[in-house]
């Protein structure tokens, strides 16, 4: 099936994208499978705990594990063509993200959760694994910055609830959402477009909790 | 009912403080969604997850994240009164961290844990959101190094143990707990007590697992 | 039972490093008994999550946090024997780990995951917690970077596979399992070995995902 197909290949790409970050932050061969293996499954396993879906979804499929592997494999030794894979990078990146949040709205709404929450667990199982990524690396995770990223996963999900209370069949929404989500990434990838950084007043420098 | 009032009063406090914390380190309008949402039920999530409780508490209710949203959004339009409305918000913080250590603690005896589990639930509660806020933001936990935040919680946990022990009525338990946990953190803010940072010896540099 | 008491050794001396981190980096005594948790049951704990074992595994059985109180106290107290004992830490640490992996890979046969998985969940339960530990105390995880830890983990988890597929006894399997992990992490030590770090491109300095 096609969604099996794509759901497969965003979880490669997902991963090399991964292993591409823990690479550029000098780490091990080990630390590059960690980061490869949270950017690929840890917004969807973060969705699964939260919907109470035990054990989780790659428990018991070992094709994600192989997949990630084979794919931190591919990248690491596949360096020399990083820039000029780049372009296919990102865009299939893109796809990842269109195909991981209508994955995880629809496992949401299997599980009879309210239309909102079914929107924030497509948009967790689509930009939680990069999130967690950069965590690990050390970082502000980019998606938390200015990236339209998680943005448009939220486009998109809003868009399928709308289409699915219309009374669109299940399939065709599930297709349109995952073309929004992908067109508004690559729209905003190639017009440059980001969110704007909020800022705090001058004044009151003291945070609350601190 | 009081509790929920006050339930839902201390997710949209704790949410403020993570939207303030997401404008202070230059983070977009997702990123301040996303410090308010892990700040308001980071906490009793992870309780959940550890508990068993699935899915976990915010799934089937939208009222945690209707709060959410509307408290990120007041506070990031009132940012010009965020000094004004610094003491009210320290206060209702208190509340909120009050609160939230009851409802831990009671929803962790109702699943029938040992005493010392429910009083690191009722803390894993109310502290629990801030410490992801903090990692999230890329700094570590503020809870984890001088305040005397957590402290107050696990005081307003022994209390509630051993309150319930003597035999006094579980609803005033819970209010003397919540009463206790909100005097000794303004007393704590007021008195500008912290606990003392740990040293480690000079000679002894080289972790043990590095 | 000889594995309960070498699983409790090793939640107090994971314990132990835990509180040795906190004090390093100048958190206070919370901070102390928070890292010193992650560090002795985080690995176990999300284990848990992942198989669908709820509640989680100290959630009713409380001697672990009883040793993990203990252990912080003497860590804290001792803090002038650190340098003294700092063969034995790291000896008994490399025990925990080969404990730690031996529990963690026989819990994920017990739920019926397949091979591949269990070791997975064998090295989760042994580095898992001192990577959370690092995440917590604001630092690039330790077991990420270039330390042969997780790799010594990974090695007795397939052997415990192999042994395990040629027909040999459980318990034997179990303890040249926890015995290769151990010899493997001390001479990794002993040789001052290490995984090579990666490098990334020069040109291709932008991230995809930025």
């Amino acid at each position: 099936m096609l969604l099996n197909f794509l759901d497969l290949l965003g979880t490669g790409v997902f991963a090399a994208t991964g292993a591409m970050v823990a690479a550029r932050r000098n780490l091990d061969i080990f630390g590059a499978l960690v980061l490869a293996f949270v950017t690929a499954v840890g917004g969807g396993t973060i969705r699964d705990f939260t919907l109470g879906s035990m054990p989780v979804f790659w428990v018991h499929d070992t094709s994600y594990l192989a997949i990630i592997f084979l794919s931190t494999a591919l990248t690491l030794f596949g360096r020399r063509w990083w820039d000029q894979t780049r372009a296919i990078l990102l865009v299939s990146d893109a796809l990842g993200l269109g195909v991981f949040t209508v994955i995880g709205i629809e496992k949401a709404l299997r599980f009879g959760v309210p239309p909102m929450t079914a929107v924030m667990m497509g948009v967790l199982t689509g930009a939680g694994g990069g999130l967690i990524r950069d965590i690990l690396a050390g970082r502000v995770p980019m998606v938390l910055r200015s990236e339209i990223y998680a943005t448009a996963a939220i486009a998109g999900g809003l868009f399928y609830i709308v289409m699915q209370d219309v009374g669109i069949a299940r399939s065709v929404v599930a297709i349109a959402c995952a073309c929004v989500v992908f067109c508004l990434r690559l729209l905003a990838i190639y017009c440059n477009m980001s969110l704007p950084r909020l800022t705090a007043p001058k004044q009151s420098r003291k945070p609350v909790r601190e």
